[in-house]
């Protein structure tokens, strides 16, 4: 019997780590995977164009938002369920499955039927019936930690979800709130480790949040990788200075391009190079 | 036009102080208003018995969680829709207003139906569909600030609910989270006259959480109210030890009584005897 | 033995409240003590006038900068051993005691024979070779507790001066730092009782820098003596706006004249009168 | 002229990455500097054995503490001036350069006689008349991040030191203090891209305060060169759990040697390989 809070969670009863699989996607195998995207989603062309131009590059999964948490009432919400079909669209034309945030338990059902990994963002990792609601979906669940949450309090909301019945989550840290200023969040890479000792669920990076500044991203991109991170999920922009939200974090395409690069070297450094199967390293949910 | 992001919240277009009226009770009146009760609504007679004891010892407002917000998945989770029950026939006994929690926008209705104040607690400060369900009711809402927000976001969410139609709403402040472990939270006071110079809507303060043991209420409660808060919310149990949750930071009721003398005494210090006319010190919202 | 990493300065060995003379002001005793001064001391003139008009309006004790801790090396250093001779000077003009801050071990016999108090400021409080320096003086050391450091640590602080043979400490709770920006730090009031608890050691609130600005300074300053302080020190200055430091925090004479009145009531408000012998309420240091 | 508070370290007027030389170890060149050794020297013997075995797996600098800051006046201190002979001793067998800590003014002399590098701990970094004190020297500074201080405040401090004269200064991460409870600090790795952006110093990382647990070392060393750090400083002790302080940070020699390797691996995938010349990088203080 488990003495953590989050027996389902923890890798004391599955000490074999877990790899979650999103179409042809294996998250936590033997290869980073890159999720890259726009943070909002703002018009259909605009979509498929960075979507392509993203897999081109090296992008696994595509990102973007459809549904916004947004701090103030009067900022841009969002296009939601057309954002949601153009991801769909971006989807077929490309053949990445996309991932997109979920805000509330009764928008799960529609966001489950457009994307292939549900999001749930920082301000909601203790949305308890949030967190209940996607637990009875199948679909995978990318869970980021909270601005000020422990990776204890991160893994019992990840024991919310896998109690539901649904095994597939991802953890994603983000950055917590700190008192420096100088970025936007200070990203916790501690955090993989930390997490990786504790539960068998595949962890990932996102130094866009976690800096808050397009010209921090590619340093810490891979030090997420070398803390361990199974991948990464960034900001991307064709022009970051017209983003509706969220420009100054958003890498350009040459620099994402870059980034790619890097974080392969970097992975090969640490992991080796991929060792054919895929399948070797862990269990795979399904 | 105003320059904050908060319009409908400033005191840029509202310069006076707003109070909300709960029934005969108004809350940023010339009175402290004091909301007690347990953390969680366990039975119906142990509710009942403690609301009549809370009143007698000057308690203003029942407390009393029914849809509880908790961390891990395996702890108790409230009683729901029966728990409003009780706190509704404890109102009919006491005459006493009561406030609840609501955690997702499906069960606003509900709770709106049972009770008098909706409280939207910490961890959903940022739950934006939320905000906007609770916006659209008629039932005043006690905002508590989010562990990890900052003063201008904890306004930016009251703007939400402001927006969706509904002016009556009350901040609470409730501690947030440092690197100081000898409490539970570091209780804010700051906050108290910086959300006072910002905003007309009433402030109030929650030192049950905000230290997190009960040794340490009594004179955070008298601090609370020398800072300028209109009124606070604590834990009260009769047997703080046989609690189902947050037994440790429950008053009992002897230290509830002491405490309402000693508040008293400070508000009369700060503000002077009440001017017989509590309209006086604000335009209430009706 | 004490179980507590810091004996001398735990309630376990020494239950009673410890009281510190400074000439004829005693500090946790029955009556509140407010230090007050400029920030910086900058002209003999101005100092002496600030000293007969802070006197004027209720203080107890002159504080002021001669050696000042800056983050650049290019910002105003303070008057060295002059500031500090005017120090004496305005002393023996009012009758009141001084307190000013030393930062370093080899200042110490300078600073001590000419003020009453010696201040460890907030960013010396684990100097350990400083922390011991002063506790071979004979002098009363005020010790600010660390914007980052925990209670516990600041009783271990404060252990290094007991330890030292000099028992007359005081401590200071000045604020922390958290990532909220509405303030220059946030007032940590927790502290004050739970370091009572802890603690026999007299403890006093600085609203000054616990809020970074003037006009928060008078409801934290009550806030302060309601949660249990046996004062408080604070800035104050003719001409906020012209000083050479802090002038954003410091209070017009006027309002430091409103703040004793303020502050006084709520002392009684939570203590009730003076009882004529202060002796009573804890044991003098002499 | 700059507009930066610290003009001496700020790349405005010194746009070219400077490197510190210390004996034959270039710091800030093009191969990672590693600095190795217990956190406190405890016999002649143990240091000696020590600084063999981290030399003969890789390392380049010998650490080791001599004068302690505690938190507690009754914990180990340190051997003071003995332990600096023995790593003077060291030195002379290994030929490896040495660094350690110096906690006050009147000690910098006595320290720069036997070591190659000043460390100022993190507590001390606003230590005014420390940073003036060690400004005055020729001997490289090695200042650690306070834990609770901004990337700009680091700056104002490694200002104090070149406005002394001394140019020779290399900063360093050493985590920061977070409400996180599962490692000791948090460390920051966003301060190497926002320090490498802001000043020409050279940066290196010690993840082993970083973490607080020698299993979370070994992937926060690789992250924090794939950040970009120029170095790391590590805690090593043959058997930790008999360190009479930080054991349960201290790696031990064979995650130490495997440290290395690795480190080595991320650092060609970042960098790629050493340019025979390292001078090209940057420009040498000398």
């Amino acid at each position: 019997m488990s003495r953590k809070p989050y027996p389902l969670a923890s890798r004391e009863e599955h000490p074999e780590d877990s790899i979650v699989r999103v179409g042809h996607v294996l998250i936590g195998g033997d290869q980073p995977v890159l999720m890259a995207g726009p943070c909002s989603v703002e018009t259909r062309e605009g979509l498929i164009d960075i979507a392509l131009a993203v897999k081109s590059a090296g992008a696994d999964i595509l990102r973007g938002g459809a549904f916004k948490p947004r701090s103030s009432p009067y900022s841009f919400q969002g296009l939601g369920e057309e954002g949601l079909r153009y991801l769909a669209e971006a989807r077929s034309i490309t053949g990445m499955p996309v991932i997109s945030e979920v805000m509330e338990p009764d928008a799960v059902a529609l966001v489950a039927e457009y994307v292939d990994i549900l999001q749930i963002g920082a301000r909601n990792m203790q949305n308890f019936p949030l967190l209940k609601a996607v637990g009875k979906t199948n679909r995978p669940v990318m869970l980021k930690r909270g601005f000020s949450n422990t990776v204890e309090e991160w893994l019992m909301s990840a024991e919310y979800i896998l109690a539901g019945g649904n095994p597939n989550v991802i953890l994603c840290e983000r950055g917590i709130r700190t008192f420096e200023t100088s970025t936007r969040n200070t990203l916790d890479l501690n955090a993989v480790p930390v997490a990786q000792e504790l539960t068998h669920l595949p962890v990932v990076v996102d130094p866009s949040h976690g800096t808050g500044y397009a010209r921090y991203v590619l340093p810490m991109a891979r030090a997420g990788i070398a803390a361990g991170a199974s991948g990464l999920i960034v900001e991307v922009h064709p022009e970051p200075e017209k983003a509706v939200s969220d420009g100054q974090q958003s890498l350009t395409l040459d620099a994402f391009a870059e980034m790619v690069t890097q974080v392969r070297q970097v992975w090969t450094a640490v992991h080796g190079l991929p060792r054919g199967s895929s399948v070797a390293v862990g269990q795979i949910n399904a």
